[in-house]
């Protein structure tokens, strides 16, 4: 029987016409710039979110990191969120690759305080400050929740009156803008570079995208070489993203409603509690400590019922919606864990 | 007429017993461990705050970045607060030389949330994960106050459950003790490690002391070096510090006691606020917006009157008492501001 | 007319059994480590070069920046030929990433003097010197000579003797083994860990292989997320990876030969130098210095002819055969150049 | 008794003129920059050596590291001698703070081959190619030789060629130049910054300049408090050196004289090698393996007999003569020499 995996979005198969389009991928030597599957693709990229250039990246952490490594000089100080996927759950790479140094503010689900923000931005030229070299922001957050285009708005004037640049890590920006109902230039303008991901809710397999002006890409590009990010005959991992970008971007509310629809049957659970309100894109994020129960438990109790799961963290389960679990799957996954929760 | 510097404490010249001791120094190649007053400066200093061993080191930058560079390998997480010396006055330097990732909480005046700090920690090898390689404090905060012994115990027991060292940024440790009325051992037992300056209000010309663990000390000599601070002859500056230790210590307390006397004097002019709870050692933080004036020509009289000020950080003037300033010279300041504010 | 791709074999497009196996490849999550196809990978390229474990990165500068990185702490020295790809085409990634010095030895194509090497390795631990954290061979080197057994089994044995790791990067390893007419794990069990390519002559669109200890590759496991390795789906390039390693290392002979003919007769056109001994593997360098020719002019005619070469470095020009190439094809080559160079 | 220090020329202690100055020494904050004896000195020191600017840093490693930092951005290649201090004796610095990948040359003496330079600059923007963002060249060198001026001007030509920066480690550039009997500035102009100690033979305790242009010392400023070097009332060490460079340059060439002297007694004891041509300045190599003894007994044997020595590197003793060491001195060195070795 299928599996459902509810663990992630990045857990997301290519579809069938992606594999089609990867058989039939014309490829050539990307260093060399010979691969016109992935010209066509950061072409494409680029254009979509207002860019002058994109480059292809093995993935969103590279790409994140390869901004950070390009728009600053080491030493640098970069102002973000403290709970952002930079700061959080990349290893600590900020310090090793581009050697630069965070400063964070404080986030409600992405949403940072433009005057927090501007405090902290090293406004003279002290013997004792490192240079702020950059500000980051995260649309949709890794928390799942969606920030509104007037907070990015603010920040990046806060930027632009320091001369400061943007960078946006828009992992699931195609989400972001399917849940403010807004085209993704719409977000994207307010930064001058952005990652995002061509897996994750798009299905591709493998790739990100950086995204910004020709001069900042043209160094990236050689940045990314000494990352061991140049590859070769990369045209097929293209032509699933380009897939990815015509195809699976429009679909992507799909997996918001499903969501929306798996929260409020979670909330009808008596001891379970959920924020529906917080429900923006592809995730529910549930507590069931009011029901006592044993976590490995049930997370086995899943997994023998097809459903795959992670356990919580901070007291809170998060199951993510994608284009592989169709409504009638969440309602399996429903029907399981109220068997598992007698009433 | 002599010249009363209020900028900071780091502008005390040294005593006359320090030049004579300085000029009758026996001194050695302290690269081939030959100084024996570097090495009696060490010993004492060592016993003075607990530790095992100490190093001489040129600054209390230094000290903290040789500490930051001795307990952790790069990429490794250090969780201190926001608005520390190593964050808000080093330069960077914890990306540079460290390599390391900085995750920060909210102070209050270098009081730290222990239950914040104990969320940062990461308590998992997850694969998305740097390693939490050091905690540091601060104290006396470099907003001149200073944090109660209970909190620094309670984040020093946190360290100890999840097996992270403690170092404690002690640039003015001495007046922390005087202010709590306590030993300095009694803070630093809190900590693995402590840098603290002979500079600042202790008067020494240059220099500062990172004291731990042998192991630890074994460690930081070599990293010293690697960055370029073994000195030659340095018996000279060690002399100096010595009598820092052994007489200037004692007498601090009258720097706190002068601040107290300005701070409250001030206060008394009308349009300048100054909290006199915050005053806990040589630091008056003053804040003079409500009498409108210039910044820059208010800077120049009081030059005019040979009183050195920094102009103010924040909206806030900082005036720092030290050995050099006394009651009569303090009054000459209250003075002069009074001439300049005519009531 | 087909291309005939001369500039390298890192141009090489997979064969239509690659695109068959990635159309049908079963994949998953590698960062949960769910993708079973790369796991086949893996173990295979493991057992294949007599390693406990491998692991897939996306390319051989990221292979070979990963095991410095992992092998080595920060500031620790390396030692390698100072004409090595990781020296001298890799961007100046291990003064970034891994933060190490490399300390070069000069090579005759590769082949280092033993008792140089042993001359630069750190026998103290004087207070002046880093420590040599790890040696570096290449085999075949990047010149397109090969390395005999006996050099590499003399540098393992001296890197014993101090307890030094030996790292080799082995992107044409399998060239090196069809040369020396050996088993590729004959090379590797003079070395510590290895990184080869599944691209180049293999073929395969992307990715290389890193393979060691357990414990070295766990570590390295992290670290490739930290540097952006950490993919999703990527059991279509392992698909592909598997091809190669099961298909066309028995053939990269046909490579070789196709060089020697195409140097004999290269050899035999008035002006052309070839050396014939130092035709090792896949890579034929001539001289055409003595016909005095415009270098744009003649790569631009090759391209007429539909033939793509480099133009010279240090007067060299370098032709790689391929898969991609057949006899005939080098025929035509061979007719172009001699038509170019009327006799 | 006296003790008779041949172990190095870092040994010196400060002369008493020295201690009088320090003694006297007016000092201030000198990050402030208000200390009037360091901006004497910074001054004096940039004229002798023909620069715009000069800086005082607390040791020889911290202003070759200063100077790399500086002039280089991380990631870049530094051209320089494979047995030069930055290679061979600064703890793998470079890698640390700099973050440079060190590219070295064969050296005889110091003296690099320009052609061989040449051959290492980066002279494309190539995609796999880093930077090259410094030269360094070392005079006279740390085996205790000199460099011809022409060499110096040759690979300066070069560097300028391609517009790369050119730094010299004049650790002990006032030897060199009484060695080739020129003046100071005659060395200095083949370079466009300089550090040299006013430590060693000139006998100051602790400390070293880097000198350059008006906007690289404005920037090294700023780099050296990063560093941990940004000193207070650092006048103290200045007055030393300004001691140092006003009377005890003009006295460097009696230490020559000696070290010759030392040189012709020891060659005349049968079985001890001394390559008298080789004699460039302060330091006398000599092998003494022929005669037959135990290094530690030899040692301990002069160390009773009042005389510091280290044990021979690679069967080399090597005895550094100094300003504290005189003629009569010596003749007990021999004295004590020969006894030891009966003839």
């Amino acid at each position: 029987m299928k599996i459902i995996d509810l663990r992630s979005d990045t857990v997301t198969k290519p579809t069938s016409k992606m594999r089609e389009a990867m058989f039939k991928a014309i490829v050539g030597d990307d260093v060399y710039e010979d691969d016109p599957t992935v010209k066509e693709l950061e072409k494409y990229a680029a254009k979509l979110v207002g860019k002058e250039a994109a480059l292809f990246v093995p993935s969103g952490t590279f790409g994140n990191q390869l901004s950070l490594f390009t728009h600053c000089k080491r030493g640098d100080e970069v102002i973000l969120g403290d709970d952002c996927h930079i700061v959080a759950h990349e290893v600590g790479a900020a310090s090793v690759i581009a050697g630069v140094q965070l400063r964070t503010v404080d986030t409600d689900g992405g949403i940072m305080d433009p005057l927090r923000i501007e405090r902290k931005i090293r406004k003279e030229d002290d013997i004792h400050f490192p240079h702020t070299g950059l500000i980051c922001m995260e649309n949709a957050h890794s928390v799942g929740k969606v920030v509104p285009i007037d907070n990015m708005k603010e920040i990046y004037e806060i930027a632009k009156k320091y001369e400061i640049p943007v960078h946006l890590d828009g992992a699931r920006v195609f989400n972001a803008a399917a849940s403010l109902g807004v085209e993704v230039i719409d977000i994207t303008k307010y930064c001058d570079s952005v990652m995002f991901c061509l897996s994750k809710g798009l299905c591709a397999p493998v790739g990100s995208i950086l995204a910004g002006s020709k001069d900042f890409i043209l160094k990236a590009r050689k940045n990314r070489k000494l990352m061991g990010g140049g590859l070769r005959q990369v045209g097929f991992l293209a032509s699933a993203g380009l897939v990815a970008l015509k195809e699976m971007v429009k679909r992507i509310d799909e997996d918001h409603e499903n969501a929306k629809y798996l929260g409020k049957k979670l909330k009808e659970i008596t001891g379970i509690e959920v924020n529906l309100e917080e429900i923006h894109i592809n995730m529910v994020f549930c507590n069931m400590e009011k029901i006592h129960h044993d976590v490995d438990e049930f997370v086995q109790y899943m997994r023998d019922k097809n459903i795959l799961i992670n356990p919580p963290e901070d007291g809170m389960y998060r199951f993510v919606t994608n284009y592989w679990v169709n409504r009638e799957e969440l309602d399996h996954v429903i029907e399981s864990i109220k068997t598992f929760f007698p009433q």
